[in-house]
């Protein structure tokens, strides 16, 4: 094909499809909704939770690559690299993580630059090679492997764990929320990141392929570590509700303010996919 | 193999094996020594310089890998998906990129935050979508394309231009440079950054495989773009030359305090390596 004006345009094509086809958009939610909290400004949030959100689809392109875990589909539609091919999957990818980490220090996220560098430190934290990129490689490691529970509670905490809670601190620390406030949310965000996880799990077994844009049962039939495996469907049921109970109490502080992070929390496992 | 206390520390043992086993350290060098004309605290600069670094050997990971350029040899040694595995090495390169940024915004890079997030941006711009990973699109698909020498030079100042750039430019950022002295020092990169481009070329064509520690002709046989393929050896090394000389011409301004600069530019085309 001939060099077009701008071919390097390909590769923001293919970010937009990574980014723009749907998604649940979870993590921008937890963004704006803790920022809500705090009297954020609401253009200034939704810049911090776009980044949130580029950085979880870069996540979810570079998993789903043919060296990682290999899949086809993804929220209906062909994953990046089939729809496009693997070299601008991992082009799209780091340039979604490039400009994730770039947005956070854009003025128009917060007039401090203090604030702004932490935003770029936390998210950095939470999703390198001791958050989330470590979590893919463990959970890369550990097919067929059996893992108890603390090891698959300590996986998924770094594999999804970590940018939830990023995801719940982000709006405490544009806010400048006092520690506690920070603290429950950080709390919160734990206990409904292990809920989704499980919840996923589930959805994995019990889920229809057509509801849930994905292919199901992939886990189990690569072996992979999940708690549903572990603790079998009611227990990790049972677990995943716990978990929901728990995370609604640490809002007790925000004095019925944060109804619709209870909410969230609810539909994090009854969702259908 | 079982899982051991922190199976992924595999991912920091290939972010380790990608940086600290030889390269040129030009961007580095270029940082301390831009740096040092603004007398910036060593121990500040050399962390910004180790994230330029951690960033440049994120780009070789990935474009290492067998759906981009497909190379077994870095530097002597087995690419990281050689020594490692696919998914490793997109996840060691994943998580470099994402220290490089998180690194620049870390207090101990400077006590202003406000030149902290400068660097974040900056550094952002120059490897993204429209920086680096543009360029390595750019590069992915010009193969077989008749490119003439503007859409050449393009490709290469995104491709490695860019980056080379944000090297002189980041001692002049931690130093507050004026901005005189911040321009001469992009100019002088842009042209350094160009003249280093057409020498790899021209490495590629001439060099032994031994001296590079990587394979050599491989461009010509990909049919690449190249300087060289479009210029001729003779014209595409009197470029080289011309562009060091105007180079070092832009240091004039630094009266003699940026010898080593110099020196860099000339090593840049004369180098076996």
């Amino acid at each position: 094909m001939p060099l077009s004006e701008a071919p390097e345009d390909r590769v923001v094509e293919a970010m937009r499809y990574a980014c723009l086809n749907g998604g649940k958009r979870l993590r921008p939610f937890f963004v704006m909704q803790t920022a809500a909290l705090f009297h954020v400004d609401t253009r200034a949030a939704v810049r911090a939770a776009a980044a949130v959100e580029m950085l979880h689809c870069y996540s979810l392109i570079h998993d789903d690559l043919p060296a990682m875990d290999d899949d086809n589909l993804r929220r209906g539609l062909p994953t990046v690299h089939r729809r496009f091919d693997e070299a601008t999957a991992i082009l799209a990818g780091d340039a979604l993580l490039t400009a994730a980490l770039g947005t956070m220090a854009d003025p128009d996220v917060h007039a401090d630059p203090a604030v702004r560098c932490e935003l770029v430190s936390r998210l950095a934290a939470a999703s390198g090679a001791h958050g989330m990129v470590g979590g893919q490689m463990l959970d890369l490691l550990a097919e067929h492997q059996d893992l108890d529970i603390a090891a698959i509670t300590r996986l998924q905490r770094m594999k999804t764990g970590c940018l939830i809670a990023f995801s719940c601190e982000c709006g405490a620390i544009l806010g400048r929320a006092s520690c506690a406030s920070r603290q429950a949310l950080l709390a919160y965000a734990h206990d409904v990141g292990l809920a989704f996880q499980i919840a996923d799990d589930l959805l994995d077994v019990e889920g229809q392929e057509n509801d849930l844009g994905k292919a199901t049962a992939k886990d189990a039939e690569r072996g992979k570590a999940s708690f549903v495996a572990v603790l079998g469907v009611e227990r990790a049921r049972a677990q995943a509700r716990l978990l929901i109970e728990q995370a609604i109490a640490h809002l007790d502080v925000f004095e019925g303010r944060a109804a619709l992070l209870a909410a969230a929390a609810r539909f994090v496992v009854d969702r259908q996919r």
